[in-house]
């Protein structure tokens, strides 16, 4: 599955002889600006010899390492810092596949990425974990797979298409493309010393692995030390300056965040600028990116000029996304420098601050130019499995979305989630809602509209049914999304039961993604055939489709900002306050499923 | 052989449970100034918990961690460092066992050693690797062994012992305390990708494990570009800033010395001071320190003292000696910082300036204070075949010196090695020598004597004669020595050829080490039982034995500065200009064995 590509010992020969200049190399790039990233300099006229992908020759004058059939690149005087590295984030997030989620960062200068791919571990567990390890493992940049720690993230509260062990964790450790653990969310669980969580953090410290942290609670008392003490090497959850030098204090990593929706840099990187803490142990990351943004604002690249922006030194900001990074990962001697023997990943620009992105050369070869790339992305032959993971079991119908009321009532007392704009705890409300025929109905004017969490993984045909406040939908309509985390069944918002058994339904014909329905007609189609989760079309088109989607939002009328992650989230059974499951409500403020209805007071 | 110690892992429930403060810890120190490595801060009012040997709170306030059964000492506001680390580092050099080497730093604050066992390798070959190895892990701190890597340093030119292959080096990559390879010497042989060289660079990368370098030339052209590009991750071989800079811009760590007889700190770290290059790829080492330098002037606490000297910052400097060298070994989150999880490893001290070293406590027990050392450092039990390694293969006569002239000549032109006063490479030069009874003789008035090669590994009862100047001997005497890098043959110079038997069969007796005779007499004898190379003695009595075999040189006329190394160094056959091996005279200009005779004009 892995792309041919050799070792650092595999080519030292050759390299040797190159640097030595008793052989020639493949691409020599002259006359550039060396932002050399272990010195923290700034090293004009330096050129860079390369041969087999890695740097041979980076010092004064390659020419000795040119020979008649090297390609040469004048740099003119431009930087060449190395290529960009996130450090932690989600694939799964962009709607796209490892395949297509490269092409859309290849431009930006994106060289190494190190993901997590949790949300398909929910769904098909180990296995769906390595089919995205052997896509990575095709493209023509670096992929790193952390394997996934907490699936189910929240066990008990919620079922997911397949679990993932301790032994599932000890077994991918020898698999190429894994680097460490994936975050461990599981924060309560290290701290209460859970037997199985301690299992997966030790097997990945034993492989001589990283392990990756979550701690996302604004508590720096003994929690936080244990949680520390439980090997998490470490955290992106940060969100304020205290909350990175605890962290670097504590000899993990702060990994700072700038996501399609996370803006967590510019609130701790005054822990260097302004604090001024050794800087080699703060990383950049985006954790979460949607297609649009890649499509329209960057990637790392976008991170680290927004350091910049924050008042970062240029050089220190660039540290953040490549030597810090692959120092934290163990990778330091194979890549994150321009340096001899590195995967030879680079970028060529014009200006340290505003950081154009003017060719991208990803181990050896030029994959981008001025935004075009210029190399494949292969796709792996997803298989058939992985392709129809959304099992109703049923065609559903607008019964199945019916909320009986107690026997004899008139009205009740309904617990209702709130969805509270901007943030991601939702408020546990409730409300006063009518009775007729039996069924308790919604309330428009009250913006309290109906949710369903629909089984998907095993076809058992269960429907939980619930309130959700927030999203201010008028008229009939149906939302439907199979990206509902973490454990990604279906989740249905919507005023018509109707419309949402079509929506649901549409979503199993088409093997998942999201849809919006009003009126008995779609308005809007996400199609997400890969687990429910992923398109293999490019970045540009799921774009499009997720602007249509959120256009057919507003004409539902919803105002909320980031709607549509605010749907995704609403079985996300591990953050306060009160979501859905597979199992029924759950109060998130007790970790235990709830009634729907107020208990009246005896 | 591996003393009991738990791996974070192995600990982590305990150490979560401590930091938590649901279980008691072992020790609490309370009220000190935190050294953060990681952040670079000093942290007032702080405290440490351990547990089972590892630190499991770092923070504000232990008291939570304090049980019945807590051991807790009041910093009173002192400074709590991490415990010192000699990144590079030859036990052998002190003429001690890793035990009595261990027993003899403990006191000064080293808790990590790396260390190059590579003049046993040159005796016992792998065998005596593993037994320093297993010394090593017997001890109360940590001592990580660097696979030797060049054994013979000079193949054709020397007969070792053993040799290591690199087979050998991937067989110890799996040995519990094997941490890398030991320093790559031939600097030629990567350079002109001598296949043996590069597989042993291959299996230590191969292994995940650090390559150590050794670039002992002043040529920072395509040489120095091709030996970067060939693996090497670090070099202690550097002398000037310039040296410095150009290693770090490769991507290597630059290893400053400060051993007995290598004063290389000053030179290199206005590289930081001056030229502000990041500091993190700046490391501190001793390389070789004399028992003496051990018994009087301290280890690792001597080299960051002189590097503060220097003008470092003071935490910067302790950065080179504890995270960054932990870092560059991949083990920083292993040891290197206080921090959780980390093996407690600290120094209390009440001033980082001075530093003295007054409580050192390793893996969570107080080891020393005051200089006075309170633990236990085991002793293997070295076998046999280590113990007697001299083997002359008969009595050696007066006779066995002689060296008979060219047929008919009355006088010779020979060639005679010429030791430089405070410099490693001899000169080659020549003299006039007259001929009595068919034999040459030396020039005492001229300070030109004779030495031998004796060899000692395989009983051949060869010995290889030529002349040496500059030592100044007077009277008749001899000095013998089986410390004789890098094969460790036998050594013996002397004005008298009876003397000369006497002191060689001596050191035949005694099992090795340095003897010095005076007309019939021993003045001196430093035993070295242990491969020749090593006591098993304290390093305070090694040291004084040493003295004595100064002052007995001296007493023979020597006025020479180090003249005792520069004796070991005379069949150093890798560093210029003329030396003496086993197989005859050899000219380390053109690396080939040369006749001891001028040939005479045609």
């Amino acid at each position: 599955m892995t792309v041919e590509f050799q070792t650092w010992p595999q080519s030292a020969a050759r390299l040797i002889a190159v640097a030595g200049g008793r052989a020639p190399a493949d691409l020599v790039i002259k006359g550039g600006t060396w932002v050399n990233v272990h010195t923290r300099e700034l090293l004009p006229n330096s050129d860079i010899a390369i041969a087999d992908g890695r740097f041979a020759y980076c010092g004064p004058d390659a020419s000795h390492c040119i020979g008649d059939a090297t390609q040469v690149i004048h740099a003119d005087g431009r930087y060449m810092i190395p290529g960009l590295c996130d450090a932690h984030m989600h694939i799964e997030s962009g709607m796209l596949t490892p395949a297509e989620f490269a092409r859309a960062v290849i431009p930006h200068g994106t060289t190494t990425m190190f993901t997590d791919p949790h949300e398909i571990a929910n769904v098909l567990g180990l296995r769906g974990v390595r089919l995205m390890h052997d896509e990575a493992l095709l493209q023509p940049i670096n992929i790193f797979t952390q394997m996934p720690s907490c699936a189910p993230s929240a066990p008990g509260l919620e079922t997911t298409g397949h679990e993932i062990t301790p032994d599932d964790v000890a077994e991918a450790m020898v698999w190429p493309g894994i680097v460490g653990l994936g975050e461990m969310m599981n924060f309560p669980g290290v701290i209460h010393g859970d037997a199985k969580m301690l299992a997966e953090i030790a097997a990945t410290q034993e492989a001589g692995k990283t392990v990756g942290g979550h701690y996302a609670s604004p508590d720096l008392g003994p929690d936080f030390h244990a949680y520390a003490a439980g090997g998490p090497a470490d955290d992106h959850e940060g969100t304020s300056e205290a909350d990175a030098m605890a962290r670097v204090r504590q000899g993990m990593r702060a990994m700072m965040r700038l996501g399609s929706a996370w803006y967590d840099v510019e609130s701790q990187i005054t822990a260097v600028t302004e604090k001024g803490l050794d800087s080699r142990s703060f990383i950049l990351c985006t954790d979460d990116c949607h297609s649009g943004t890649l499509v329209n604002d960057g990637h790392m690249n976008r991170v680290v000029r927004h350091a910049i922006d924050c008042g970062c030194n240029p050089v220190v900001a660039l540290q953040m996304a490549t030597i810090n990074t692959a120092t934290h990962f163990g990778l330091e001697r194979d890549l994150g420098s321009i340096a001899p023997g590195r995967r030879a990943d680079l970028i060529l620009t014009s200006d340290l601050k505003t950081l154009p992105i003017e060719q991208v050369i990803a181990r050896g070869v030029t994959v981008a130019e001025h935004g075009q790339i210029s190399v494949d992305c292969p796709h792996l032959a997803w298989p058939d499995d992985a392709r129809s993971t959304v099992h109703l079991g049923k065609d559903l119908q607008a019964d199945d979305f019916n909320i009986p009321a107690p026997d004899g009532a008139n009205t009740v007392t309904a617990k209702v989630i709130g969805v509270v704009e901007n943030q991601a705890p939702t408020k546990a409300l409730t409300a006063e809602l009518s009775v007729e025929d039996g069924l308790v109905e919604l309330d428009e004017a009250a913006d309290i509209c109906q949710i369903a969490l629909v089984e998907r993984h095993r076809g058992t045909g269960q429907v939980i049914n619930g309130f959700v406040s927030g999203f201010g939908y008028r008229g009939p309509m149906a939302i439907a999304s199979t990206v509902a985390h973490d454990s990604h069944h279906m989740i249905v918002v919507g005023t018509s039961r109707d419309d949402m058994a079509r929506a649901a339904n549409r979503l199993g014909e088409v093997g998942g993604g999201i849809t919006v329905w009003q009126n008995g007609q779609e308005l809007a189609l996400v199609e997400l055939p890969i687990a429910g989760l992923m398109s293999d079309a490019p970045a540009t088109e799921v774009a499009a489709k997720a602007d249509q989607m959120v256009a057919a939002m507003r004409a539902c009328g919803c105002t909320l900002n980031n709607a549509y992650m605010q749907h995704s989230l609403l079985a996300l059974v591990v953050i306060p306050e009160l979501r859905i499951s597979d199992l029924g409500l759950v109060d998130v403020t007790k970790f235990e499923i709830t009634d729907l209805f107020e208990k009246a007071p005896a």
